[in-house]
């Protein structure tokens, strides 16, 4: 199978390299910054294209893996393609592509992608959706190669995942910069945290998060969380923070 | 040294293990409720009391470790002690003890505690303090064998401890949860989400969070945000909270 991947970004990259691991044949890069298109390309031996006029048209699969804003243009500059064309992103509906191509789809990993850190694909889970049987059977067999893991997911489903991995994601990342924010400010490491850090999310490896709450708010200890408060008084951002997300637990079924 | 606990919740319950486990000479645990002292008592080879007169006088060391707010009554009790009088909390206040003792001190592990789930003491963060070098010595022996992290902390600086903590467990545990509760309402399971979990954590172990940060407000997506925040149209509680935590990141120095 002939693989074309549109982008150079996080997603691409990571992406990249794992079909390269698992010896799928991808035969071109695209970027528009062709510089970009040629650093990914040279690590995993395929050819760097700047300008979409260079694309392969007979290829079998096209993975678009660009900002979501960016989706729709680049699918308009693909129309002589005969091959499955699919995007990797969790809001997009697959109908930006299925308007313009017969062999649409989706492969969305839901997964966290640095530059700066490698991650096991393995354990990324991949949420496939495609405008037929035969399409969805490819990405099926594609996705089992690269992730243990594989939802078969209509847009409906995926976009709340994306909605949920939000809050189990970008936000518990952000709450933990404002944790290192109050540490710095009174000369301590983000070191001393991180064991807890690491403690808090293995913990909901194997239970339910609702189940295994700590702290003050869940006990309902409003001694605490008063001192808490009042030692935020100097930063009204953190304090309504606080406020927002105590209320939130105390309002938790048990 | 001959140790007296003082509670059998989920710090003192995973304190006495770890205690026994490296050969500490744990006499005593107390606790209100004789059944639940008899337990942990039992399970490291001590002797159980559920009454306060029955406490040994000539212990070298009492670790108190129960809620914040029943420290004090406790301490009042152990007046006829000779040893080293302790508390486990992160926010209470070393005078507390030393009001009533000469030897006084704080052995502060800075850890999320379940009795479910098992720890491994040697990655959990002691925060120390103590009325006199020579109390905090004792002190110092004892943390630097159960864990490679020993921090000698005063009590500011552990009560700003116990606030970033907060942050970086109790509320991003807490949003796990709320994730949780969307996927449900949508029939999708918590294990999709389990590995972006890991991941998120996994990643500040070698990068600082601010540095790492992903997801529509880092990058300013108005769309996707406002779809956001219109599939939460009937939770106003995770709206408010998806508005709050997003403006916080959007205002986060780069």
């Amino acid at each position: 199978m002939e693989i074309v991947l549109l982008g150079s970004g996080n997603v691409a990259t990571h992406l990249a390299k794992a079909l390269k691991a698992k010896g799928e044949n991808v035969v071109q890069v695209y970027s528009p910054n062709l510089v970009n298109a040629k650093l990914l390309a040279n690590s995993i031996a395929a050819e760097a294209i700047g300008d979409l006029n260079a694309i392969k048209t007979d290829a079998d699969l096209y993975i678009i893996s660009v900002k979501d804003d960016a989706i729709e243009s680049i699918a308009e500059r693909l129309k002589a393609v005969s091959g499955l064309v699919v995007h990797t992103s969790g809001t997009t509906d697959i109908k930006v592509l299925s308007a313009q191509f017969k062999k649409a789809g989706v492969f969305y990993p839901l997964q966290t992608f640095s530059k700066a850190k490698e991650v096991d694909f393995d354990r990324i889970p991949l949420c496939i959706e495609a405008t037929d049987a035969v399409q969805l059977e490819v990405l099926h067999k594609l996705a089992a190669k690269l992730s243990q893991q594989v939802y078969e997911l209509d847009g409906e489903k995926r976009k709340v995942l994306h909605l949920a991995a939000v809050f189990a994601c970008n936000f518990p990342n952000h709450l933990y910069a404002l944790a290192n924010q109050i540490l710095q400010q009174n000369g301590l490491d983000f070191e001393i945290i991180r064991p807890l850090i690491a403690e808090t999310a293995d913990k909901v490896m194997n239970n339910l998060p609702e189940n295994v709450q700590t702290g003050p708010a869940v006990r309902a200890d409003e001694t605490t969380m008063n001192k808490h408060l009042s030692m935020l008084k100097d930063m009204p951002e953190l304090q309504e923070i606080y406020q927002t997300l105590s209320n939130s637990i105390k309002l938790m079924p048990k």
